[in-house]
């Protein structure tokens, strides 16, 4: 298994500074989650039912008829491999690693490729992933960009697989509308727009054969009672989407601006997360952290680099704003000054 | 995948009463269940770690330094025959039909294989599945007989699978404290006993490089986050279980002493459901159904019989008690008066 998660533990302990000290920038999660109620107590005593609304609230706010809902878009990523023939993959790269590796264990033929390398991949692989937009670069790719390496795809017996984790601030580049076509699979989640990472809710849409192949794969009760509930009235409240859209994408332009400010323009971003390679990745991802920030580094295979999530409240903002004006690297403000 | 769930509203549109006015005692799970406290808003927004006190409070409970967390034991139930070579295995019948099911679709030859021909299918099976106590017979098989059979079979490079689900009011008969042991897995869950079975909570005790093999394919984050804070609780909350063994020790006496009072002697139960084998089932299912109180029929392939889980309120005990007094079938009570 590749290593995930207690980076904020590992962090606390290696910096000694306690754990709810930090603000932890190191997620793509939004720090301002949907929290509209409390599970009622027979979701916990009762085996979840199929028939409990969160298919239909799921397949209303994607605007799809078919679906099925997984414990996060990670147990999809982890048995999508099971289910096909040995195959030759193409996994976009730097993307979230998982992908590789859940097609590498399952024993087909992986190929990373960059960005550049895709329009010429979807020839000569049986299987291309995407991430769009992308996690960690913010790369994306329009719609009809994809349809129409789907159709190329499709046409020789292939499959795109598009994982939309961070699709929900902008849900007219979804490749959903169209996900019912054989060859394409889409993936969605509730931890990252909504904030309900540890829900462990996402969603498989897909041509219903291979979701009923799927749903077998998986077995039954996949998904815990409390988090269908959860997941269901987060999805049906549509006021809730419309505010934290418009308020992700003035907080994405904030956080943007204010590393642009101090020397770290980024290079990508998306409404969740802003992006930058420079080889003082390192060193700033150390200095932040010695103050109690938490942001993720990649290096090695990776380009030195940086992804820096959003801060939750404006003590944050200020917290995060102060570490970085101490950081001094500064040349793009002494540019603009 | 094999039909689950959605039976109390099937029954509910089939005898057109509606889905709050049933009695369900269809289930093995206890209708008191642990219910101490609300999971933290964090527990939804940040992604579970493994390093939340869970494996150490389920360790303290069980017994044991090695086990892994998973979404239930039908998670494990759904992988286990994934992570061994074509075997031939032998499934205890009539037993929860979830195991031979799994066995079955893994490409393994399955047979199902009678109590009292346990004995023999040690010596020529690679993998044993025994559920204990067993449902829905209420069978007890002693731990010695068990650790006997898993010796002829590891001799063999065999293994035993023992399903404790209903476990955990009779701990002493858990082969928990061996299941370290090579060739041998233990399945538990907070199901049945705890209540919960919404919250998808089991572990796989077994040696340590099977819990590696089946995590890797299990992959990360298989348990929600409030899940994993609950269940944490629950298996802290010694009281609780102290008590709760005691009262459903005496609520299965008071629910055996029901049934024969009303001419439906148990063939067999646990602390948690009672268990007859009858020609009438399908009449007494009915009957009862079109009052409101739902019991779990069983029938070909399995003997014509019905399982009886336990009421919980006093009011729901009453209303039972009263519609067995109605079916009057009363051939025991008639001897008895």
């Amino acid at each position: 298994m590749l290593e995930h998660g207690g980076k904020l533990r590992m962090a606390a302990a290696r910096y000694h500074i306690p754990l709810d000290e930090w603000l932890d920038l190191s997620t793509g999660i939004n720090p301002n989650s949907w929290q509209g109620a409390t599970a009622p107590l027979t979701s916990w005593s009762r085996l979840p039912e199929d028939e409990d609304g969160l298919c239909e609230a799921a397949g209303a706010y994607y605007g799809v008829t078919d679906l099925l809902p997984v414990a996060g878009s990670q147990a999809a990523i982890q048995i999508l491999p099971n289910v096909y023939p040995q195959s030759r993959v193409a996994v976009l790269t730097p993307s979230y690693n998982e992908h590789a590796h859940a097609w590498r264990r399952a024993g087909h033929q992986v190929d990373l490729i960059g960005e550049n390398q895709l329009e010429t991949a979807v020839d000569c692989h049986n299987i291309v992933v995407v991430v769009n937009p992308n996690n960690p670069t913010g790369l994306c790719f329009a719609p009809k960009t994809l349809l129409h390496w789907h159709e190329r795809l499709v046409a020789r017996g292939g499959c795109l697989l598009v994982d939309e984790a961070f699709m929900d601030a902008t849900p007219d580049h979804s490749l959903a509308p169209y996900a019912h076509r054989k060859g394409l699979i889409v993936l969605r989640s509730l931890g990252k727009f909504f904030g309900l990472a540890g829900a462990r809710v996402g969603f498989v849409l897909a041509e219903k054969c291979l979701l009923k192949k799927l749903a077998d794969v998986l077995g039954p009760w996949t998904i815990s009672g409390p988090s269908r509930w959860f997941s269901t009235q987060a999805l049906r409240d549509q006021d809730w989407q419309m505010v934290m859209r418009q308020q992700l994408k003035s907080n994405a332009t904030r956080l943007s601006q204010r590393l642009t400010d101090y020397g770290l323009s980024p290079d990508g971003g998306s409404a969740l997360f802003q992006f930058m390679v420079t080889p003082q990745a390192k060193m700033i991802h150390t200095y932040l952290a010695q103050q109690g920030i938490l942001t993720r580094l990649f290096n090695d295979p990776y380009p030195s680099s940086l992804r820096f999530g959003l801060p939750g409240t404006e003590l944050e903002w200020q917290r995060l704003q102060q570490a970085l004006a101490d950081l001094n690297l500064s040349p793009v403000r002494e540019q603009s000054a």
